[in-house]
């Protein structure tokens, strides 16, 4: 019933100098599915849940590779994040041509940041309606980012978006002083831990809905897709189930794809 | 009787992180007539359901070829199907320039997928009121693409757009296991099955609102239309009735050739 | 009582899908005379039904020539049609300098449509408020189209558009057997009855109110005006009337001309 | 009390197809004194009614020279006007110099037509608000124009723009018979009794308030003000009176001036 | 309590064909104090009352010279009236550059009326606030422009614009006969007599609030301020008062210096 | 409670010819504190109220250098006035390079004040909300002037702008006779007490709060504060108080840091 | 209930000559965890309150090196911050570049002065929603201003940003005879104490959320993060906590990571 007056672009301050078309940009990426990053001392991983838009499509790409030591996880507005990941490419492949070496990690992050704020002051645009995780290896190690559409960008050890995304950051929390030490594997499979508690309750991991990227020191961003990740889901001791149908739970995750 | 705030442009987030002009541009989608899509190892077909204008003109364009490897279905506003597949056919001609190749199926699709984005995020334009179906062959084989509004593509193994489109796609999910081992003329058979899951009660498949296009490995881009559709109803063992009334059916899928 | 919250531009979706400033275009064509334009297989007619606007003044033109190949009928707003029909006429002149050949009818009628086009997607234009109708014969024989203001173009056997149209129309489909094999004299003739059907009750096709014009294949698009069509209306058996009076009909048609 | 929602630019259609804003500017035409315009075959005479703003004030120019074989008669705004056979001008000048003759009077007819219909398709202009009576005397003899705010332009034999014009248009039907084949100075005359037939009651013709232009076949374009007119009025057997008091007629008359 | 819906930019017309904010602009130009102008046949003559804005402030500059042979008076927006003149003086300039003889008094008239006209017929520029007396001398005599924020420039004999200039009007009419064929200092008495009919009762010409310009055939433009008016004043049998108190008269004109 | 519909933009104007935007500007200036201005046969003085942000903050420059021959003194937004007086300093540095002279103190007190009725007239800007006092010498002698938001100058003998500047216009023009002929000490004495008279009543002059500055012929531009000003408080009989409490005075004065 | 009409652009002034959107950018940097800076006569000192995003995550920068002789402090959005800083970098680098110089403090602090006044005085752009305090030393020794959005900045001795740095700012005035002759170390202890008086009441100064910058005369800008707070907190007696949960004061400081 309430009509706010200063919700309708991203140039009006609120009363309590709050920008609330950021602030709904950030709803859209709640509305998408869940993604997971977290870092050891040697390797980033990011592990995503897929949406299967029908049963003959493709997955929407929860995991995008960047370059050879770069991937994003995105939830949100997928057309949004495709214009930033081929932003971030552009990024990289100039890092290479003029400086001849892999773009450092903070400067791609911060270039897409700076690209966000813009959208933020300039009447016209709006806030990119996604948020991303920046997973990747430099000069000075593994690296794991979150972006956000208001330009907000963080490092983090472990972090996770999208929706029901607190049940992985819960565990990440807990499993904290485990993962940061731990090896390739075991940081694989502490990703897909945080992504299963966040599944809704009648829902499983499978080679279907899964992704998984990892990249490391010394080691290429390689993505494991379809039944590459079914080695994973061994280890984690999550047998694949042969569940076809779609629950509920897929239809809410549905922004990532139908946007 | 509710006045919605946030639905009068496409650059303004509702609360809940939702792009109000983006949804109502698939709504004119919608109000199209059905088009199906499908692929198998080897071929990838588009059949589409035309509307007649009026007794004296001739069918919407439902089908149009873009080039030798490539062409599109649409649903919704014509006119924006004409901007885009414009477009496209640009894209087709630089790759052709520049490389001396034929442009790839996910290149040319992401090419119009990041176009209607902008129309998405930036005050003053609006977003495409048309889904295109696209398919093609290229060096990786046949595919099938399918673009919405918000600038949002997804491979698929079979779609279908466009008003009663759901039949459509419930006959592709359940004959999938056959069409993507099939020959080129099962294909094309199992796409106008599919699509005439799709027709009003009292419609039939006629070689006058039927359209068909193959392209597949070492085979050009090819459009069968008005009698050249009369073989492939035979096979289906669908003689094609002599109604020429129009029905409430069309009428309801003016929106294809109104606007 | 009712306000529309989403017809006040051309680039915002309804909830439905639709885009009000588009359908209001086609209503200033409702609110024009009558013009009608059929093909056989060797000549394309367009006839049509003048507006005195006052006793003294010529007539508001309703045909208009574009090339030796091409002319164009038009109701609704006649500074649009003005603007469109020299657009043609450039793009004429541009294929006759380019090319050395007269431009293909589709391809100009293509033009117009994408120049109409842009004006319902982009904020701060009006679509145009006029329909046309293009006749006109190239390598590929006689053609006849219907532009609208959405960018929308067909071709059509037979088309009617204005004030009344339907009337021309219902004529046209039961004739069409007929004039698709007629000579030049009997499609004018066709043409003359359907828009003869059209004509409110007291009024009937003189001199002075009815225009006609003919292209055909090795024959330049000529336009009957004034005197010259009064051998046709005599091969119709309309002895043309001496009243002067103006009618009630006759204000009603008056976009054409007022605005 | 009813707020109209489409009358606010001249880019919105009304649901009826109409658009108000040019609509309006007719009426701003309405408000200025009026002026007449008749050809013969060999003349084009403008006649006009002045309006003193102030005793010891010039009149508003209501006829305009144009060129030596062209000029206008103005109602409604007088800046627009100006701007307008400023424009015209060029126009004509351009046409001596490219092509060494003075400029076809439909081609300078058009140019402003084209100029004026920009304004009622364009976001943040309005149209123009005045009509023009053009006349003059090219290679196909002598014409009259009308030009109106929407960018329409017709030809006439006899035609009257502004307050009370209606009146001067019945006399010109009724005579149209005589003063087609009349003589320069029956023209004159003829235009001058369509002018008095458009005075209040309480008026006459002076040589304060009138101006008379002619231009024919051979015959550059002159324009009688002042004491020039009295000749034309006397012959007109209309002797000056020396009333000097203003009338409440000469105030509604006032938008010729005071804008 | 009415809300005009019309009246908020100078690109609307209202449905009886006005554009208020032009009118509305006049306003502002009642608000200023009276300036006065006449022509006899050898000089042009301006004369005005400024207000004092303080007893320790120069008095606004109600007559400003442009060339040798041009100045204007003006009421209204001080500032608005500074560019105007400002834009004079350019056209002075290039005059004396381009052509080598000072501008024609028409031809810089038309200049700032052309400029003022844009103001009325583009979105997101308001028209001048200010009005203007322009007087000159050129090849053709002397002349006096009256200059309005619509673009309109019509020349008069004797002008008044400003707070309470029916009254100077009235007495220029009055004096017509005797100022036209008067001497230059007779004409710079009768401009002063008008300009003292003006005042409110309690209040009479003085030194301080008295500007006087001449400008004449061979005598170049002069402005006599301060103790110089004196000479005039004295003349007039006017002998100025030692009153430094201000009055109300002088409050309601402060729209010349306070915006 | 009552909505004033012409007060939202400097483009608009009341139906009384008032611009609101202009006026609320005004408005802004006299939240500002207190400046006073003043100039004697040889000598231009600035005298102005600084307001204490914070303890341990410094003072909010209310008289800012341009020149050695040019200073403002200003009341109302800080940040605007920075742009002007940068504005004038490149003025100043402009004549310099390219006359090799000082600038003229009214030319560049014109410059700024075209600047800013530019703001007035132009949709997307607001005026300055800013009022300056300019004191400067050039080739004619000492000058002060005072600038406006709305483009207005004046020069003056004594002025003062700021909240409950009338004061201090009071003193002046009381005391005009005397400091038009004083020495350069008694012009700053009297200034101060201008600026005293302008006080609260629970306020003193301190070397904290006053700022003054002298510029005479010969003499450049000097600016007075911190401890400076002492021995001009001391010639003033006025003991620096060691009060260093706030008073409510000056939170009303916030304006000038503030914003 | 009460809807504020001039608050939603940063172009409109208020009635009483506020820009409220100005204003509204202010309460953004209220939202910001406290900021402290302070000077002695040989060093600049920066201490800061870290929120911490998630467990996981690094915290926000409070404190950002631009120089080496030259450092901000943020409160309010942090996006904001980082485009400030970049424009001062920048600025800086073209310093060493073009004067082979450091930038002076003042200069680079009235660059983004200005940068942010234009965000105030242009339509279409916002306030930035940030405020900073920039710790430097140049030449003249060093130097600490505050920078707001409304293009104010003012020179301090000791000022504080963010929630609750009232207390801070008591702290520091109380304490100003003893810091501003302080050695380094009692200089930065200085800082700490002013920074825990504006702590909530359950929290205390860790390693974890506190920031501390320094610059010297003769020393670069050395940032203390994370264990090299350590030492700072140990002179301060106030030995680390181990206390890991998050307070409501932390989520009420959430505005400068979460937008």
């Amino acid at each position: 019933m309430f009509r706010n007056n200063y919700d309708n672009d991203s140039v009006t301050f609120s009363p309590q100098g709050r920008i609330f078309q950021v602030e709904y940009a950030l709803e859209a990426i709640k509305q998408g599915s869940v993604a997971v990053g977290l870092v050891s001392k040697t390797h980033a991983v990011l592990v995503a849940l897929k949406r299967n838009a029908e049963e003959l499509g493709s997955y929407q790409k929860k995991i995008i590779g960047i370059d050879t030591h770069l991937g994003v996880a995105l939830a949100g507005l997928a057309p949004d994040a495709r214009v930033l990941s081929n932003f971030m490419r552009q990024q990289s492949m100039s890092s290479r041509l003029l400086y001849s070496r892999p773009v450092p990690i903070s400067r791609v992050v911060n270039a897409i940041a700076d690209k966000a704020q813009v959208n933020t002051q300039h009447y016209g645009r709006r806030p990119y309606g996604v948020g991303l995780l920046v997973a990747g290896v430099d000069e000075t190690g593994p690296h794991l980012w979150e972006f956000q559409p208001s330009g907000m960008v963080l490092e983090y050890k472990g972090a996770a978006i999208g929706a029901r995304s607190q049940s992985a950051r819960t565990y990440l929390e807990r499993a904290f002083e485990e993962f940061v030490d731990s090896s390739r594997e075991e940081l694989v499979l502490h990703g897909l831990k945080a992504l299963r508690d966040s599944l809704a309750q009648d829902k499983e991991l499978t080679v279907a809905n899964t992704t998984v990227s990892v990249v490391g020191i010394g080691e290429n961003f390689k993505l494991y897709d379809g039944d590459e990740v079914g080695e994973w889901l061994e280890k984690l001791g999550n047998v694949q189930s042969s569940r076809g149908g779609r629950t509920g739970e897929e239809a809410a995750e549905s922004m990532d794809t139908s946007e």
